[in-house]
């Protein structure tokens, strides 16, 4: 099958997932663990050769670490299907209840969003994590992970459709995008496809957007900021920049940019550049914090850029305000914290903020699905269309209008007098 | 000032209006309504130009109605306003809480989307509507109407702007766009713009999605069905379906094709074809219908479209799987309902038709924002992310994640061994 057949069978297969009953997608998911379980050798074996291709290529050694899938990796993906089966349907929720009329009721009832296409980087386990988040919310799904991890992949898709259809979900709900090709040729399919969401780099999430008419929710950028507030608790201050800039500096929730209120700048910037040298971090400061600290001259170019590396870039701000409007020009949207003791500034920052996350006192590496307690996380979005900030299971919900009648029709209100009520209802849907 | 200018006016603005208290959104409101009655005279004014140039240009009497702008029409938005007034702030409302741990809170709080844009018609009403709606929603608005309207909303525009300035709403929230071209250049501005409402021509609407990557939520097309399932009350049938076409049949929300079971075939359709006959509806038919009344063949192409007219076209389906099928195939995901006694089979129907609205026993005509008491309407909506249906303030709406703690760094989970607890709690956002 080509990926235009592939994608046509997905959206057959979505609607059927959007009837199917809590039970028999659990069931799905408990055979699908099993499988894996089952599978293991089968499994382990493909992602040994995977491992071998990838030696061979001298891949770098936290992406070997990310690529291998263990015995103990599948017991974790599993022990995550197991969560997975415990939480309730989010399908079939009845969100508001109206009645119109007499007999005439109208529900706003949550339901899977449809067809929704992943491309994601080279961790194996994402592909079980997805995979499953998109079963237990009825959507159907097509799945591109990285090349190194093909083998792998290849196998665990196999064994989680084999496992799922036979249990009863429709076949086809889960496709496998195997080439840059398959992908390409996806952005085109927008009749098939209802939602893509790319995990990787800024380019790349930036290429599929300017590149496709279907919806995309991707977060394009990390360029996170701790605000030091002229009433901060500096040791406080000290400690939640440190964690938000070096705890893992590589991802998209890392602090980027200190911003200092100057009223705080003459005692804090010593305290903070002490640990950053002793954690090794590059530091480059605007022309006013060079007067107090050592530091690499930052430029324009700085406050734009994510660094996803030990570097940080410091700027002192005369107040509040001016730390706002830093943050709403050159960030993107994503995390950022105000270190104050004062609430009314706490309050200021996080209305006026317009990121996903908006901290208070706090390090901004806790902008993460697990974290939030989501669950398993699809990824991180920076769009404000839809959903925002770390996206769970509630990101592949939309709803429709349900609306039972018993032969209503307009021309009786528009022509014959009759009234809406518009009287709020206690009900859950129900036919 | 041009687009560019005016635009980054209102992303300026829009920050300030996202913290804006309720009080002063609503205080700005009874100065807009006052204003516009106090101006009535300017507006009717410039009204009349509208009128005499469209009469100059011959425009169809039924466009001129909706042109026209009078002190009813004044009075009919002022009271819209009021009952804006009323209606609770939908702002910084808490829609979930969760503990992280001692002292660690993450709230999910509503806020507003930003800078919306809004291509409307010429139906001047739509421009107090929409302002007033994104002013109360916290949005900041860039308005373009209908030419023939141009003098009434400029005028419109600057009554309301003056008014709510002068209130103490911050300059620059209502922009209005004048020529075709200022449009153009918006759809380039997606570091101003959040979104793009437009409303009016199916191609227009399409037209706006190819050339912008700024999110778009329009309704493509409404081509909406009815099926008269083999079980359905037939004289129920003929009411709800003959109220879908004829009611009005020039709106998105009119049927375009009748889906009828071929068990009831034989029945029904001489039923139908009578009325429709009377009502003067042009009805084109499958084969199969045509072997039981009178009727135009219908081609692939009539599946395909929207009328808008009164036209029908008609086909007989084996089953309920059947009518699905096509409605999944050739609808538009705007608005499907299902004549039945069957009580499964219109939980089926409900659950796979995969429509913004999907209706049991009522007329399809009954899509739309005032009649689902959704107050004034932004559009309806067939996108199927974020917002869905026929589209009011909530729409207008997505949310941010807030969280408090007391100087919480990520490392002590990672690496220190502090937990999640993870408990919900009962509390709304407050610092």
């Amino acid at each position: 099958m080509n990926i235009q057949e592939i994608a046509a069978k997905a959206k057959q297969a979505s609607i059927m997932l959007a009837g199917t009953s809590s039970q028999l997608k659990n069931a799905a998911l408990s055979a699908i663990a099993k499988a894996l379980k089952d599978n293991s050798a089968k499994i382990i074996a493909a992602n040994k050769e995977d491992l071998a291709n990838a030696e061979k290529d001298n891949l770098a050694a936290p992406l070997l670490k990310r690529l291998k899938f263990d015995e103990s990796k599948i017991n974790g993906v599993c022990d995550g299907i197991e969560s997975l089966i415990k939480i309730d349907d989010p399908v079939g929720k009845t969100t508001s209840a109206l009645e119109l009329n007499e007999g005439l009721e109208l529900y706003k009832v949550s339901c899977p969003i449809g067809v929704i296409g992943v491309i994601f980087e080279s961790r194996p386990d994402a592909l079980v994590q997805i995979s499953t988040l998109c079963l237990k919310s009825g959507n159907a799904t097509l799945l591109k992970g990285g090349s190194e991890a093909a083998n792998t992949n290849k196998t665990l898709a196999e064994v989680i459709a084999a496992a799922s259809e036979t249990a009863g979900i429709a076949p086809g709900w889960l496709g496998l995008m195997e080439t840059r090709d398959d992908v390409a040729e996806m952005l085109n399919l927008h009749k098939s496809i209802d939602l893509i969401i790319p995990r990787g780099s800024n380019e790349f999430v930036q290429h599929i957007m300017t590149n496709t008419t279907i919806p995309v929710m991707g977060h394009a950028d990390g360029i996170c900021h701790v605000y030091v507030d002229s009433n901060a608790d500096l040791d406080m201050a000290v400690n939640i920049a440190v964690d938000s800039k070096c705890q893992y500096c590589a991802v998209c929730n890392a602090m980027e940019t200190l911003l200092v209120d100057k009223a705080s700048a003459e005692k804090f910037l010593p305290m903070i550049k002490k640990t950053f040298d002793e954690k090794q971090v590059e530091v480059r400061g605007c022309q006013d914090t060079a007067k107090v600290i050592d530091v690499k001259a930052a430029t324009e170019e700085d406050w734009k850029t994510e660094y996803l590396d030990m570097i940080v870039s410091i700027k002192i701000v005369d107040d509040l305000d001016a730390a706002i409007d830093h943050i709403n020009k050159y960030g993107s949207g994503h995390t950022d914290t105000i270190v104050t003791k004062n609430t009314d500034s706490a309050e200021k920052f996080m209305d006026l903020v317009d990121s996903a996350d908006v901290f208070f006192n706090c390090s901004t590496r806790f902008s993460d699905g697990f974290r939030f307690g989501l669950g398993a996380e699809v990824g991180i979005s920076t769009n404000k269309i839809h959903a925002r900030g770390p996206v769970g299971m509630e990101g592949l919900l939309i709803y429709k209008w349900k609306m039972k009648g018993s032969g209503h029709i307009v021309a009786d209100f528009s022509e014959n007098g009759k009234k809406y009520t518009h009287k709020k209802i206690d009900k859950t849907f129900k036919i």
